[in-house]
């Protein structure tokens, strides 16, 4: 990229054979670096070369032709006429061509050579979408008094109850992946009052769907001193917009090639009550799901689609879900303890953040655990932290991938993880006890 | 800590109870907040608060008579004259003191009631500065033009050889928890030339020491078109060095509390091959590991003595330890295969780094995954990124914990995790399938 600042110099450049174009004698290769892509134009010295091959070239950079000016590419004014090549790794012939703007495979294509797909530009626009995204999540939070934690993954019991969790042969115990980081990060709020962390969270789902992974990122934040759970939606908002506002200064090249426009918010995001949703989703469209303790999937693009027609925003808070269906350490609202304090921020179909506020009352939380058919005993270190003196408080999660999918406007979730994980796939599709014989191989045949 | 400036005015405060001392009918709080102490005074009102009562006071801001000033606080030239208090969450009778300037518990009891001890002022102290280590590795590195990486912890096979990893039960198959982001990281040169990630690594070390756990947080860098190894070594450098200066610039209260000076480095870091580095502790020890293929713990510890006689350097690199002590993906030196180009950054007497340059032939990278006793089958999408072209290529990982616990001169590596987990320990000590009860549970006994 800093080439095309160098008319009539010499350059080194190293990179990625991405495409060859041979047009009679004349060789033209689009060399890929971490920067982006840059026309290279010689004879037979480049005869030799193939998609993915990794070179060193010299050369002169030149000023195009202006009709030879390729309007698309950041570097579209300038290429650089080569004048010593050497192939530093020669890549072997690809199983499909990776020299189109649009990679065009199948998903378990896609997924079984991520090795290779990964240096697709498109791709690889979607990870560096993602790092933004992560990085305005810690910018944003950092600025508002946050502390960055760490907490761990291996976990003695079921976060949040029985199901779907991940049990480990733990030596001769056992021990278990956590569904989420929540009451490590509630802990933390008695000694930092707010916290965020960046934590991978395990669901052993045992279906596929498009929305869902067995191992993603959560980025999850917890604060104390709240007067009201509106408050944690009020950080909700100042985080998300303080997102989208990073990816539209950062990402204008990656928004580019997705051709997509960030979520629009049109002043504060609107709130309403689960009920009040149904109420509205019944006028609007007959369905009468009002008696349900949840949104189905259509009620939750019902209400986008409402939200953006009567607010012009893209996203919705829904409040109020019943006390049944949260868990445990979900406060009930102290009008209608049938109801939380909690909130689901909803955006184009789909949930985008989950939070509520917090039981900070040592007694009420035995209480629940309890109702909840947990055993207090294996919640002893979480308990401690309530015992002693814990302000009211509450927190939210967003997820990585699924923040990453929604604004980038991508089909599967899989497609925003570098490299998914799903009941049948880790890396590649998974056979009855693959990876056993290399557990038993020994470290190094040599020692 | 905003109060200090504030003299003359009424203030609302909240926090915790840190101590409280009696003097006739005077009472005088510590009040702890995340910024912080400050003494609260007053009388009667006070009488019912104890240790970690979580409360809101309102009151006035004096400047403390001269005799009075507390130099050891930040806020020690200022009172609150409390006005108004409320409790906001009741604490229970405290297990041992925790009104100290040193928290005197066994480590057992420090990790026991971790939900309390976290928030006494000098253990806080200890995550402030691995916030600081953390963000200074990340912001250093993207300087230098680094991509940060997501990478999965859930993995199909062990990653760098059969021992030590702890297996899971992933539906009807088996799956495992990756030692290090190693594969992952590597294969991200192919996409990014170069990336860094912060990564949860797991290994299931049978023993227990003061150095190692079953859990922490690598800090990883992987970078692309290397000329030689040294390259790695001096981004290394960058890295340790822009650490040591965020911390110095943004923990100064968290140093002086643990009285510790930030490590001593004279210009470059030495640079010595093991070998040599066995001849040296030779001649100052008499002491003859020279035929042996590493450092034992004593030979790290006179090295170090050694760097710090000699050239004035707290840290110094060990090179070029033996091809079959290292994994199979490590160069071996060309002058010399039996060694490799590796290298670990030992300070006071103990690794802080490992590192080294990789095989990025895909026919040599072959030949040894099977010499070590490896499938290449089980390698597949990590072959993938060498078989289609990578260049040159290296990297290296730092321990979050062991890192923090070296630079505070902690005396067990569990005093730098929140949550340490080790053989024995998962939040509390284990019993024997002491969680499998809260498993059966069902989510929701209202459900």
């Amino acid at each position: 990229m800093e080439t095309i600042k160098k008319i009539g110099q010499e350059v080194r450049l190293c990179g990625w054979v991405n495409t060859r174009r041979d047009h009679g004698k004349i060789i033209f290769i689009d060399l890929r670096d971490r920067s982006g892509l840059l026309q290279l134009v010689g004879g037979e010295k480049l005869a030799d070369l193939r998609s993915e091959d990794v070179i060193e070239a010299i050369g002169l950079v030149k000023k195009r032709p202006e009709s030879m000016v390729n309007p698309k590419m950041p570097t579209g004014e300038v290429e650089v006429e080569v004048k010593e090549i050497k192939v530093l790794s020669k890549a072997q012939e690809l199983p499909f061509d990776m020299g189109q703007e649009e990679l065009k495979v199948s998903l378990p294509t896609l997924l079984d050579y991520r090795g290779l797909t990964l240096r697709h530009p498109k791709v690889q626009a979607i990870f560096k979408v993602q790092e933004t995204i992560i990085a305005g999540f810690r910018e944003s939070l950092k600025k508002q008094g946050f502390t960055e934690i760490q907490v761990p993954t291996i976990v003695p019991t079921a976060t949040e109850g029985g199901a779907q969790v991940f049990k480990i042969k733990y030596f001769d115990k056992e021990a278990y992946l956590a569904q989420s980081p929540q009451l490590y990060k509630q802990i933390m709020v008695s000694v930092f009052e707010r916290v965020f962390t960046l934590a991978h969270a395990y669901r052993a789902e045992p279906s596929i769907t498009t929305r869902h992974m067995t191992e993603y990122l959560g980025l999850d934040a917890e604060m104390g001193f709240i007067e009201s759970f509106e408050e944690i939606m009020d950080m909700v908002e100042i985080v998300m917009k303080e997102i989208f506002a990073k990816v539209a200064r950062e990402n204008e090249t990656e928004l580019k090639i997705f051709s997509v426009r960030l979520p629009k918010i049109s002043g504060k995001i609107p709130r309403i009550k689960m009920r009040e949703a149904q109420e509205i989703i019944f006028k609007r469209t007959g369905r009468n799901n009002r008696q349900e303790p949840d949104l189905e999937p259509e009620d939750e693009k019902e209400i986008c689609r409402y939200a953006l027609e009567e607010y012009g925003s893209d996203l919705i808070f829904i409040t109020h879900y019943p006390t049944k269906k949260r868990p445990f350490y979900t406060y009930p609202d102290e009008k209608d303890p049938d109801y939380t304090n909690s909130f689901d921020l909803l955006g184009r179909g789909l949930e985008w953040v989950t939070g509520g506020r917090r039981i900070n009352n040592y007694q009420m939380l035995l209480d629940h655990v309890k109702k909840w058919g947990n055993k207090p005993e294996n919640f002893d270190l979480y308990l401690q932290a309530f015992k002693y003196g814990m302000p009211s408080e509450g927190g939210f999660c967003l997820g990585a991938e699924r923040i990453t999918m929604q604004i980038l406007g991508l089909e599967n979730v899989r497609e925003a993880s570098l490299f998914p994980r799903d009941m049948e796939r880790v890396d590649m599709k998974l056979t009855q006890n693959s990876a056993v014989s290399s557990l038993r191989a020994k470290r190094s045949n040599l020692e």
